[in-house]
């Protein structure tokens, strides 16, 4: 019964520290913003030794980058687990886009936000977020558009998918200084009515 | 001949120092963002000294929000200015929408989210920041409805207004860490062909 080899438990303990560290980061950015978030802090809110955090990520960069990477993968397979459950009718643009705008919204997309524009001002930032940005865009777009059940290799939906995503973006921005909440409904709304007529088979 | 009043060229260059720290404000805010954006530095690059920055703008928050609100008004102007120049034929949507979307890409805006994103994260500043969120959204919107020559009072155009904002902003937003422009045009051409649809009298 007690055999199990000690390596194990070891190992999931360094999985579960490192999985703490990973949602800090984003909570400590998304509440505190770029400059207020540094190993110590962080590891301090995951209740981790200094030390111990550093093993896993010798660098802020690190932390960061590997925050928000591991916390977008997923989010994007929950993503991927509730369009499953999308309504093949007629409120099928209206559940995605409502959905989209969420994430957008979230604390995930607020931490991301303070590493852009930390990284806009810091070059040797900007060459770790770059590819990560491209990677976060490609992803995003591939699940709305399975969401949808559209064909993207049409050039209309292709630009119809990727303007909501932007919107999506732009709504997000709206929401960082105050509850932007019924506003971002009601124009969420109206956009996927409008979507929707643009997007049926011409 | 020499009988002006010595009070005048004071004045002028007491307006002329004014403005250049405001311009340079806009200028360091979005080449190298909030915490690099003094006072100290801003009177560097403006070529005025530190006494005299601070005898315009005691305090950083001050310089900020005043650059901020001024540049703002200057570009509404602009915006309005250029509005009489709309073509009033079937391009205007598209002239309108191409020239928001410009807007929001351009160095205020940049400037601005840098100042949007410490707000986020510092309760002082963001005390001070959003009543001029809520002027820049509503000027922004009462621009777009004019140059737009649509009535805002239809609720459906109102949201289709903001939404081409919330667009703009996001599609601003994309293009902080890389030059997006390309993509920028497509989308927001596209945008203008359903939105131009949308907004038909119904």
């Amino acid at each position: 019964m007690a055999v199990t080899a000690p390596r194990e438990p070891k190992q999931d303990r360094s999985r579960a520290t490192r999985q703490r560290l990973l949602e800090s980061t984003i909570e400590c950015l998304a509440a505190s913003g770029w400059s207020a978030t540094t190993v110590a802090v962080v590891a301090e809110h995951a209740g981790v030794s200094r030390g111990a955090a550093q093993h896993h990520f010798p660098t802020r960069e690190d932390l960061i980058t590997a925050a928000l990477d591991h916390m977008f993968d997923t989010r994007m397979s929950w993503a991927r687990e509730e369009a499953e459950s999308v309504p093949d009718d007629a409120n099928r643009t209206e559940w995605v886009v409502l959905r989209l705008v969420d994430w957008f919204s979230g604390p995930l997309f607020k931490a991301a936000l303070h590493v852009w524009t930390a990284a806009a001002a810091d070059e040797t930032l900007k060459q770790r977020i770059v590819p990560l940005e491209a990677k976060f865009g490609r992803e995003a777009h591939r699940t709305a558009v399975a969401a949808l059940g559209v064909d993207d290799a049409d050039p209309v939906t292709h630009r119809l998918v990727q303007a909501t995503l932007d919107l999506a973006r732009g709504l997000g921005l709206a929401d960082v200084l105050t509850d932007d909440a019924q506003r971002r409904h009601q124009i969420a709304t109206q956009w996927a009515a409008t979507l929707d007529t643009a997007l049926r088979p011409r």
